[in-house]
């Protein structure tokens, strides 16, 4: 593209650098925020300078908080000798939002990923596993996304706290409630048979 | 949403108003940004502030430049007597890809849009009607979009300017090039029909 002003040009090459963003999409964001008072362009420019600089995460369970420990570890309400293992803070919303969970997180901050250069030191795992010792975790969840970082990292994890007389669960695998038979890929339903429970079990308590 | 951070939150929001992002893509960019290092995410946040109150726009054509007076305008090898009027300065990149035109640009900074209240007045109208009239105009080429905002505009434009005895054109509307007669919308077609030009006139000179 031939941008009439280096400005533009930096603030669309700043913009497509994000995830899902092109160059197209990229120069109508920033013609849309041009177009706003100035106030309005100062407020989201400084809520992504504040996110960075002033962020903090939970130290019991590296979620993100306002906090030195957040809202969910600080609860009186939440189980404690139960931990659910998960990627990052979309995958604790997503949980909160069934209301089905009444334990603790930790949040790893990312998957196992050697093609992207993240080992498992570059993960919150070291915390998990002193907490996990302590002697009050009665069972940790893995709660991971079913791709090949998700599975590797699950093993590692399993290898970790195998030892510490914990009982270790991974979230249930299958085709998907609401889900038609016949337009569920092959993997899936073919692990869904391999693995399948008894009836009794898969009714909800 | 229940977010675990005000912080967050707020950064979310402000994502969230840019067009045609929701609030679960504006949370995946804002974890994204929170995943690059300080640097990167400070040069992203610079690049808008100083987008927002550095930018200036030609004198001439009100684009957007870095100079007083645009490339294009300042250019000695563009033919001043031909303006092309179009709304954004996307439009002028678009048209300049083309390599079809050798004139001048006047960008308006919009359309006459009365649903979102913007009228003449807030668009660039005032100066291209007084550089049409300094006599060293000969034609102008109004390529606004098809749409209700763009006709209504238009409209306005040729009472404004037909006085002036210069030649005023708009760009060719039909269908598409390259485009199959059947997939092509009714309006079109049927316009295409009765604005039909003699063969020798659609050939490309």
């Amino acid at each position: 593209m031939n941008f009439s002003s280096k400005l533009l040009e930096s603030a669309v090459n700043e913009f497509s650098k994000l995830p899902g963003v092109g160059q197209k999409t990229a120069l109508r964001l920033v013609l849309h925020l041009l177009n706003q008072p100035a106030a309005d362009v100062a407020g989201f420019s400084n809520a992504i300078t504040r996110l960075k600089n002033e962020i903090r995460f939970c130290q019991v369970c590296r979620n993100i908080s306002d906090l030195p420990v957040c809202e969910i570890c600080a609860s009186v309400k939440r189980d404690k000798t139960i931990i659910c293992i998960v990627e990052d803070t979309r995958d604790v919303m997503a949980i909160e939002n069934t209301g089905q969970y009444n334990g603790v997180y930790h949040v790893l901050g990312g998957l196992i990923s050697p093609m992207d250069g993240i080992g498992p030191s570059d993960l919150n795992i070291e915390s998990l596993v002193e907490r996990s010792s302590g002697g009050e975790v009665s069972e940790v969840i893995l709660a991971l996304s079913s791709t090949m970082e998700g599975d590797t990292t699950i093993f590692y994890l399993y290898k970790k706290l195998k030892d510490h007389s914990i009982k270790i669960s991974a979230i249930a695998r299958g085709i998907a409630f609401g889900g038609e038979l016949e337009y569920v890929d092959e993997i899936t339903l073919g692990r869904s048979i391999a693995t399948r429970v008894p009836y009794e079990n898969s009714l909800m308590k």
